[in-house]
């Protein structure tokens, strides 16, 4: 058995300073995988100190995965491998969390939205009214499909804002979107779905996750073509009919119209429509919802509060038909919604306030900022780029018109500290052929400041320009 | 066209007044289903207020299901059929939330939890804090498993409480034990899955939703049989040892042993450990927990705080062995976490504080009293019947020696008021043969107050003494 010898001081805890005493022992290698250590009874004996201060230093040592503890055998040293992957992963984790963004001069994420703009005052005293003691019923159990109150807020919204036609009792909450589908994937059952590619990959890995069989269809200038639709044999259809991610593409009312057909033409089919940040719109009259030129009750309609308020806002809403509520009502309905009833009380009030719609007027603006603010520095690139996606959403498309790849405007790009995306990264199904070559890249804006913005679009001007033409 | 003509008062807003004249009419059938309502802009013209007021009126009446918006054609009155079984619904649901409570006198209803000691002022303080402007960044998306300093304080809480050994990264967050089950159920695939039998039927119900089969398995005086377990041919059984739902049984070593036997028997077999309530036990020392007894890595250990702290707090979590881990890594870590960031910290901050164990000590010491009261109350029957399940959980279960079935026994007690609930309750997959009668009857008494619980158990006593032999 290991002898430790612990040089105590006065200015930490007695369980703290063996806690890390073991463990520099066991990181430096002094103490090996599998060597067992003394019972806490020996070790406090021994370092007279109470048996309490050692179980609370080996506890912690367990807790982080050092020690081992084995039921009426004691406590061992972990195996170093498991040991040290578990801590690579940590540092990888801290290197993602602050390396990148020290990484990159710019980073033109895709994925990031505007936190500071975020009404974190107004949130504070909405949730201190929630939990004011009147409120005590918000901490019993509340109703399956979420609170009435935010269910007929949220109906309201969408038809007003969206033109969705629905009722509150057609509306389910739940903690994001990824668990409505996991929800919609029991009242659909195993199905052949239809989605764009690219797509939103988030969407896609959860289908495939639930053993959907997942059929890629081609898209055109207009979006998912209904007679690739047709020929797919998919019963189900994943579409973002008012800005599709990651092309940006609106489908227009002609397409919309042969989706719809294609849903009522056989019993069972439906459409999904994600309408993820379909609140982004900046120019012309908001593009009304597929749902709402639905007369057949095939459409599914997703929503959610994560992109428009925040990302830990876990709230998003599905909107089924009839003939799914049915279904809902008879096999699922016992599932407790997964959202806490103080967020749907506070995310009602701030709805119901109209904090909503001027938390999103506002967001609109800012966000047309720097839209606007990203296609002027990128002018100087309108003869060898074309752009697409503007006007709506949070991010455009690049694509040159000089036959470069990719691969090469990423590393140009990143050659001057300026992070793009490429566009086949969100390509799905193709892992057989590879990935198809669109020369074109994706900049996110969000998240950035203005001067940022103008700052990433410069330097991406100016590379891009000195390219020498591409090999395509 | 219908004409509309509208009595306006000063008391209300007009919207509010157009909206409840219309549907007046519509309830009354006034206005038949179909009939197509004037535009917002010719109604606010006849009446002589703004269009936004009609538009307003006509949004909520749509909201709530009384009028329908074609697009492009108009408002329409709904569908009687629809309307109606809405508001039957609703009825019901109202019905249900303020008639029970007046129907019984006391009801031992074994969901209710107490929530008039919850830590009200502690939880809005922390919650308050946590939503301190240093934070911001818990608005922004979090780790997928659940924050680390949460995963950390489970970990440290189950080791000591529990016995349970693991690391946090075998730890996932998420918004309650059905969504927790939805995840596991892309690890596992479809199984045939091992129950006792009666059981927690909200689990039968998962796991039947997501497509497995669900195999009812016989129980001893130990719990689930583990020879009937491996004639079951199953590949999962989900257990609680800790204290069964609703039979109370406290699996002991000998039979725990068993069934980790037989879960390493074969590769892929796994226990599922719930340990539901395991939190409160009013006699002897804590049972571990069978996850601290497993040296295979083939139990998956389940726990909540719905239960403990509040059924609103929807968070539970799962610890995965190292091959589901690995599998969890490499296929389902992409989905975000379902909780709330600001709720992950709030727990955090009441399990690191002390709080949560201090709160788990005071409810074990107000339930005990109520548990024994209980059972002091129900004394005077001691001859006649037997009690089990007690010393633990928050119910009990009360058999009849005198051939009583769960029927007559349920009657007799809601003749003076009392409300008990039936053993084959939960029983499951047996709908073929029938119910099996135990003549046992469940009194849960966690959100009843200690003269509820004396007033309805005097109340039994009474009754069932009087009872004439049973039939059986």
């Amino acid at each position: 058995m290991y002898e430790l010898t612990i040089p105590f001081s006065e200015k930490e805890p007695l369980y703290e300073q063996i806690y890390k005493y073991i463990k520099v022992q066991i990181r430096t290698k002094r103490l090996l995988a599998g060597t067992r250590l003394p019972s806490t009874r020996k070790l406090a004996e021994h370092l007279g100190v109470s048996r309490s201060t050692t179980q609370l230093a080996y506890d912690q040592l367990v807790a982080e995965g050092y020690l081992e503890a084995r039921p009426c055998r004691g406590y061992f040293v972990a195996k170093l491998d498991t040991l040290f992957h578990l801590e690579q992963k940590m540092e990888q984790a801290e290197e993602k969390k602050s390396g990148e963004k020290q990484r990159w001069l710019v980073d033109f994420s895709p994925r990031g939205i505007d936190l500071e703009r975020f009404p974190y005052g107004l949130w504070r005293r909405l949730s201190r009214n929630s939990l004011s003691d009147d409120n005590r019923e918000l901490f019993s159990a509340g109703e399956n499909k979420g609170d009435g109150a935010l269910r007929q807020a949220i109906c309201t919204y969408l038809y007003g804002a969206r033109g969705v036609n629905c009722r509150p009792d057609q509306i389910l909450v739940g903690a994001g979107n990824e668990y409505l589908l996991m929800l919609l994937h029991q009242l659909l059952g195993n199905q052949r779905i239809a989605m764009e590619t690219p797509t939103y990959r988030q969407a896609y890995r959860v289908f495939e996750c639930l053993g959907h069989q997942v059929i890629p269809v081609e898209m055109d200038g207009s979006g998912m073509r209904a007679d690739a639709l047709e020929a797919s044999g998919a019963k189900i259809a994943y579409v973002m009919p008012s800005h599709q991610f990651p092309t940006g593409i609106v489908m227009p009312i002609k397409r919309r119209m042969e989706l719809l057909a294609w849903a009522s033409g056989q019993e069972g089919r439906y459409l999904i429509e994600d309408d993820y940040d379909s609140e982004f719109r900046y120019k012309g009259k908001p593009v009304p919802s597929l749902q709402s030129a639905d007369t057949k009750g095939r459409v599914i309609y997703l929503g959610t509060f994560s992109r428009a308020v925040a990302p830990a806002i876990r709230v998003s809403y599905m909107m089924l038909p009839e003939s799914l509520l049915a279904l809902y009502e008879s096999s699922c309905s016992f599932y407790a919604s997964t959202v806490s009833r103080i967020d749907q009380r506070i995310l009602t009030e701030f709805m119901k306030g109209g904090h909503y719609e001027r938390h999103l007027n506002k967001m609109r603006g800012i966000y047309k900022a720097k839209h606007d603010a990203l296609l002027a520095a990128l002018f100087p690139l309108s003869e060898s780029f074309t752009v697409s996606g503007e006007y709506a959403g949070i991010h455009i498309l690049l694509k040159s018109r000089r036959g470069h790849t990719e691969e090469e405007l990423i590393q140009a790009a990143g050659s001057v500290g300026v992070r793009v995306y490429g566009l086949s990264e969100f390509d799905i199904g193709k892992q057989e052929q590879g990935k198809e070559e669109t020369g074109t890249v994706l900049l996110g804006y969000a998240s950035l400041g203005k001067e940022e913005i103008e700052r990433g679009a410069g330097l991406l001007a100016r590379i891009f320009s000195e390219l020498p033409k591409g090999k395509q």
